[in-house]
Formats: C-alpha cells, structure tokens, sequence
C-alpha cells in the first residue's frame, strides 16, 4: 500500500499480508479441488447503524484502491508460507505469479449509506473475491465508522468547526492517521495529526500544551512568551491552574502588553478542564469587557455529540470544538460490523444466486448480483429511498415506479416525480484500476451536499425515521424462493 | 519505525511526523525563546482501569524502541514544514540535524501496571522530551488497552484457549496488527492475522468462513472437499445452513466416510452463530455418541468476558474461543486513558519538581523524578504494594518499612517481610538504545507469571480489590507542599 502519491518513499507499506489465515486456507483449498477460477460475487454491507443514528457516511475507498492495486506477495512473505507446512506446491507458485483480475465496485467516499445495501461488490475468481476481505472489510469498517461519528459531532455543533485532536488515543497509528482523514470526510475542518496533512493535504491544527505553560516560571512569562513567537496566530490555554483566578487574567494582560503595542489582535483561548458551560459563559463577559470581542472560545475535553447539544443547549460560549477520543475511537459504539458475504456465483456463464440463511432473521443477505440506485425527488431533490434490484433490470423513469417495505410488503408507495441515480462506480475492471479518487476535501464537500439531500426525518440523533432501502419485486421474489428452496431442504 | 528486523523492507515506515502540530509549534517556541535545552521530566502513566478491572497488562514497549531509535526528519517532511510558514529558519535547521539525546525509563511489557504510577519516563532537553508526546501516548494507550481487555478474556475462558479473530473490526491496519500482538501479550494463543505472524512470531490460526460451504452445491460436498485438502487439521464449521439439522450431520458423516478410511481423527468443528450454550451442549452430546469424544468444539460469536463466563457458568460445552471485534476495539470501554505530563525540569543541574494542579482532584499529578518500586511478600511472592519514592531515596529491605495511603495517611501498614524490585527499565541513555525486548511469546509468559502474583481479591472481575500504589513520606511532603504553594498563589 502506498500512502500517497507524493509522500516519502520510507512510508510505503504492502498489506498484502494483513489477511485472515482461513482466507490462505481456502484459497489453498479451492485450487486443490480445482474451483480456484469458478467466478463469484461478493458484497460486503453492514446491518445497523451505531449510535441508533440515521444514516452511516461511507469512507475508504482510496485506500481500498491502493491495496487492490498493489497485491502480491513479495519472496519473504512465500517463505513464510512455504515454513507453515499448510500449503501445496501448486498453491505457492500460483502466489508467486499472482495477478489481481477481479472487477470491483464501490459507493463513493462522502455518500450517506444505509444497512442491507451493498457498498463494495467483487466478482472474480472465487480464490481473490475470497482472499481480499479482510482488508475490504478492516478499510471500509474502520473508516465508515469514524466518518460516520465525525458527521454525528459536527452537526451536534451547529455550524461551529469542530476538530480532530484524538491522535493519543486512537487506537494504534492507522487509527490516528486514517481516522483523521475519515473525520475531514464526516465534517470536521481539520485534524491535530501532522502526518495527515503530509499525507491527505487536510489541514492540521495546534497551538499549546499545558507542559509549556508549567515549563515557565510564571503564567504570566508562558503566554508572553507564547504571544512573542506567535503574534500573528495566538491563541492561549488557560487552564493550567485556574482558568477564572489566573489563566483569562493573565492572557489579557498579555494581549494588552504584547499585542496592542503591536497592532496585532490575539486569536483566541482554549479551555481543556472544568464546567465548561460556566466557565465559557465567564470567559466570555470578561474578554468581551476587555475589548476581546472578536476572540474566539475554543473548548476541548472528552466531548462528543450529546455532551456538546447538552453544553450548547445551556447556552455555554463556544466558537470551536476539538474533539478527541471520542471521535477517533468512535467511544460510545467502537465497532462497524460490516461483512463480506457470498451472493452468485457463476456455473458455465449463468449467474447463480447465493443466500446464508441464519437463526437470525435479520442476519439474512440479499442475494444475487446486483445493482443500486438513489431515487430523488424531482422538485425538493431529496433523497426518498434506495432502491436495490437485480443487476440487468431496466428502469424507465418516465413512469411510476412502486417500491414497497421488503418486510411487510403491504407498505407501499407509488413514485410519480422521481429521478434516480446509480450509487456504485466501478473501480477494478479485471483487476485493473480504472476509477481515481477526488481529493479528501473534495470528499468532504461531497459528502455536506450528498448529507443534505436527507431529510430531517433522517437526519434526527434520536429515533431517526429509518431511511427506506427497497428491493425490486423480481430481486424480492428472488430471494423468497431462495429462503423457501433452503427452508424445505432442511425440513426433510 | 521498521515493523521488525526480519520483515520485508515494503513495510518500513517512518512515524517521526504522526505527531500533533502543537508539538511543533511548541518546540519552534522552544527554540525561539531559547529554552530549547532545558532538562524536562515527562511521565506517562493513567488514572483508571478500564471495564472497572483491578489491574492492567503493560504493552507496546518494543514499538516505543522502534520508534524513538528512528526518529529523523525526511526531506519531504521538512519541505512540508517549510511550507506550512509558521516555523523559524532556526527550527528548520535544527529538524534538518535532528538527534535523539534523551533518556527513557518504561515498565518492561507484560507487567500488571495500576494508576497513577509512572509507565513510562522521559528525562532530557524539553524541545525533545515534549515532541516524542504523541507516539508514546499513542503506542502505550493501545497496546496496553488491548492486552489489558485480552487479559480478562482469557481469565474468563478459565484455562481454555482463547484465539483473536478481530482483524476486519479493528480500527485500522496497526489496530489489527498490534492489536493481535497485544492480544497474544495478554494471554491469546494466537491470532487470525497473518501478517502478524509473519512480524512478531506469533501463530497465526484459521480454517473456512461460511463461504466455503456456500460455494459447493451442498454442505456434505463442501465439508468432503475441505477435509480432503487438510485429513490432518480437519475443523469443520457447521453452522452456515443449520446446525443440529444440517451441520452437525454432514460434519459427522464426512468423519465418518472421508477420515476413518484414512485411520485419520478430526480435529473439531467451529460455531459462528445461535444459542452458544444450548447449541454446544447438544453437537457435544451428538459427537460423543458418534464416537468423536475427542473433536474439540471451537465458538466465535461476539464474544467477550461477559459472555464467556456467562455460558461457561451455564454449562456450555465449549473447548476453544475465537474472540473478535469485543477484544480487538476493547469494545466495553474502547479508549486508554493515559497521559504524558511535565513533573521536573532542572535549573542549573537542579531538579526542580512541577506539578499540574486541576479542578478535579484526581486529575492532579506525582512530581518529580521518580522511582518505581514494586514490594513482594517474602513467603507467599505475592505482590503487596507499588511504591514510588524520589529518584534518590535509598531502601534498606532489612528494616520494615511504613506503606501508608496517600489519600487516607492515616490507613498505615508496617511490612516486615518483603523484597523490592524496580520496575522501570532503562530503554535510552543519551539517545542510544541500551534496551533489547524479549519476544513476543517471551514476554507473553512472563506477563502470566507477573499476574500469576497478585492476589485474587485484585485479580476479581468485579469491585475488585484497589491494589496500593503508595508514595514514599518524601514524595508525598514534596508533592503536598507544591499544592499548598499553587493554592496560596491562586488565594492571593
């Protein structure tokens, strides 16, 4: 995997190796019963939203581009395979040669998705549709997780910027350095993590720690020295000691003894402790008597979407969030349980469908191969239902299209003044990279505009009305048939 | 930071920039105001034990090693820097010749660790001390959070294997990577990530996903075709169409046609879903009846400590544990909370203490230049206290010494029969590593004897016992005096 076209060469890394081992196992398996080239489809999709929200923002994608473009197995790795005493002859060699053919489509980054849809279909041979879900699933999982908090936080605070500051507590450096990028992409303005910026050209973002303010004899001798090296870009935390008693105090002294004989006006004051309602609303009358109107309040301590709506709605004095672990390690629901499952394969050509039927009702596949489309509204443009059918049924949207609740089929709706959109790009086509990325700020812009097709129905944190994803009646009967087919057999 | 000696030099990478920008923009203050080689103390450590355990396993040194030892600004770095113009000339320059000098103390991994004492210490010019901030907190706040969570699963599973199965739920690659390395550290026997196998020497474990048995026409075929592959490792997963109907059967009558022709025993079969206890009751009722006592059975259904002791308790027949995204997130209670504080600096060759006082009383931190000792029962080996004293205090373990509770001074304990041990390790002098990590199996066992001696009462899931961490009568004057001193100035 390559980090970025443009970054250091020392940074260059190949996850051909980060795989389950059961992947290795079959793959091995499936050339010894010789069904290693038998064409199948995989989609990989999720069941549920986190945090009870109503819509997920899908992230990944470019990295997913790098490992699918750069797969193979270098001669450690085949030692190390050839040392497990697992695998045949045959099957080493084939990783020796190995060649990425498989066609591959995704969402794009930045789109609000949904549970049950596809986000990332592979068709190829069954032994490298197999062998790449670990990595589709650890890349789309992790990122879509972050993206998802990040949007949840940034509309918590209304408008305001929030930033990613949570680095120290990601789990691990990916954590940190794909998490921020994730979070660009769900809404924030920039990150803390400096590598990122090298990396995804996202803004980083930064002033001071409370160890400058102790390494200094004073408070008073920390900001002014502060100020003096950065008077174009100040900013002060002041709440080393006591943000009412010392810190405010001190930083308007300084403000009047280094700044106003400069003409320059300071940035603004960061609080990290304490009752940050209270001490914000006090902050804020003491610099506004002071003549610091225009300073800006910047709060950063284990915040998160509810804890800032609950200090926003006490009417606490915020002009900027930084937001940590909360964010980088999606604290209040940590995991995004995506899955990668089988849905056709191919026998002489024809597509053949696959369904995992499960004790779990809700944990049942839509199977097949597909396609998925957004349908719109023709006047208002938002966004009314996903729409998911087979992969060569033809729409006419000059006429009305019936969708229907794939559960209680009864629900229906007669669509008149629609227009729909194809959500998945194609990104491999035989293994070769045919799709390029935008830009993550271009992802970020996307995904505001693509956010606010959704109804505020949706978009509510609590008890959001559930986004309709519809199957076309030929895709429903399908997978009925299916479900009755394996429910007979084991019957018998 | 090189991912191991041995490994593929694809996977290099240099972590120097995961940094947060205000490490730098604080030590272009550092220069610019001339304090840049001020000696600074720095301690990690954290306040709270996750999942309200009683202890927490120490991990991620090996990566610290491999990360200050590397630390070096690259041409693109600096290119970068430039271009962002906020940094000195100066600064600039003295990137260019950057080299480590500190010194660095850690708690050797595999260590119980409790708040409040130092995991972690820093000692040298402040401009260095303070930059390495981001990646020790990051390094350490992972591992150990996994290790620790690993820790309390495999206690729960009461002596039976547990493996980690959690790389597609990990946040991030380095989430799955050092997060299996964690994992093993805190008592897994394995992991399903290959790569980390490959890096740490690890085992890496895995056999088929549903997908296996979904690809043939039935799940007789597919369990045929895959025992015929591995007649020598044969786990067979049941539970793809339905368990006692299907799986079990079709497991069963493959043993039966396949295996025993060959003189050949299975070696298990794994459940992926459903009512774990009634499930695994019922198939160790059906395989012992068709004559497979001995095939292990394997469970992996969202499992964690909760859960494992709960089916356990519930009779639950089950030989082996795959664990995924509970342990590889530590979903509970996802982030490590440790921080990276200033606690001295010297002036003219004096150490001189700092302490960062807090509106919350437990947020206030241990000054000073410290040691870290650890007091053992003479007759039992058990562990009784961790003690931490000034750099310079000396012990005699001849005479009884005064433990006493730093809050509650007056709760006092007079030991008679003890020994010490420190328990910080020198990892840097000057800059150079004079410390070598064990491997990672190595450091696994250790870390089980370590925990092996503590005392049940802090080794209990729940309200376990708070096992002392008590300061020396020194410490504990110096740091009372600080605060009586920050708390006059506020007064005034």
């Amino acid at each position: 995997m390559i980090y970025s076209k443009d970054f250091n060469v020392r940074n260059e890394r190949n996850l051909t190796m980060l795989v389950d081992f059961y992947e290795l196992t079959m793959a091995n398996g499936y050339l010894d019963n010789n069904v290693q080239d038998k064409i199948a489809y995989f989609d990989m999709f999720f069941r549920r939203i986190p945090d009870g929200g109503g819509y997920c923002v899908m992230a990944g994608v470019q990295q997913l581009l790098e490992y699918l473009s750069d797969l193979s197995f270098s001669k450690d790795d085949i030692a190390y395979l050839v040392s497990k005493n697992t695998f045949s002859d045959k099957f080493i060699d084939y990783l020796k040669s190995f060649k990425f053919s498989c066609d591959v489509w995704a969402i794009p980054e930045g789109y609000p998705v949904f549970p049950g849809e596809p986000l990332v279909t592979v068709k190829g041979p069954i032994i490298q549709a197999q062998f790449v879900e670990t990595m589709i699933l650890l890349t789309i999982n992790h990122q879509t997780l972050i993206a998802t908090k990040a949007s949840r936080i940034c509309r918590a605070a209304k408008g305001r910027p929030v930033m990613e500051f949570g680095s120290r507590r990601a789990q691990g450096y990916d954590g940190a350095i794909y998490g921020a990028r994730a979070a660009v992409i769900g809404g924030c303005v920039g990150t803390a993590c400096t590598i990122a910026e090298e990396m995804f050209d996202i803004p980083a973002l930064g002033t001071m720690a409370h160890s400058w303010v102790q390494l200094f004899d004073t408070e008073y001798d920390a900001f002014k020295a502060w100020t003096i090296t950065y008077p174009d870009n100040c900013v002060l935390l002041i709440d080393t000691y006591n943000v009412l008693r010392s810190g405010i105090l001190n930083a308007i002294k300084v403000f009047n003894d280094v700044l106003k004989p400069m003409g320059k006006r300071p940035k603004g004051i960061r609080i990290d402790s304490g009752d940050i309602t209270y001490l914000t609303k006090k902050v804020r009358e003491i610099l506004d008597e002071a003549g610091y109107a225009d300073v800006k309040i910047t709060v950063s301590n284990s915040l998160d979407e509810y804890i800032i709506s609950g200090v926003l709605e006490n009417g606490a004095q915020i002009d900027n969030f930084g937001v940590g672990e909360r964010l980088i390690t999606a604290r209040s629901e940590p995991v995004f349980g995506g899955v990668y499952k089988l849905v056709a394969v191919e026998n002489d050509g024809v597509i053949i469908p696959k369904i995992k039927i499960s004790e779990n009702a809700e944990k049942i596949i839509n199977p097949a191969f597909k396609k998925l489309y957004r349908i719109f509204d023709k006047t208002t443009h938002k966004a009314i239902a996903d729409f998911i059918t087979l992969h060569d049924e033809k729409f006419d949207e000059n006429r009305p299209l019936e969708i229907f609740n794939p559960t209680y089929t009864w629900k229906k709706k007669n669509l008149k003044h629609y227009y729909i959109k194809e959500l998945m790009v194609k990104l491999f086509e035989n293994g070769k990279q045919i799709y390029e990325s935008p830009s993550v700020m271009e992802i970020k812009a996307f995904s505001e505009q693509e956010v606010s097709k959704l109804w505020t129905e949706v978009l509510r944190f609590d008890n959001p009305h559930a986004y309709y994803v519809d199957l076309s009646w030929n895709l429903w009967n399908l997978k009925q048939g299916l479900l009755n087919h394996y429910s007979e057999i084991l019957e018998e």
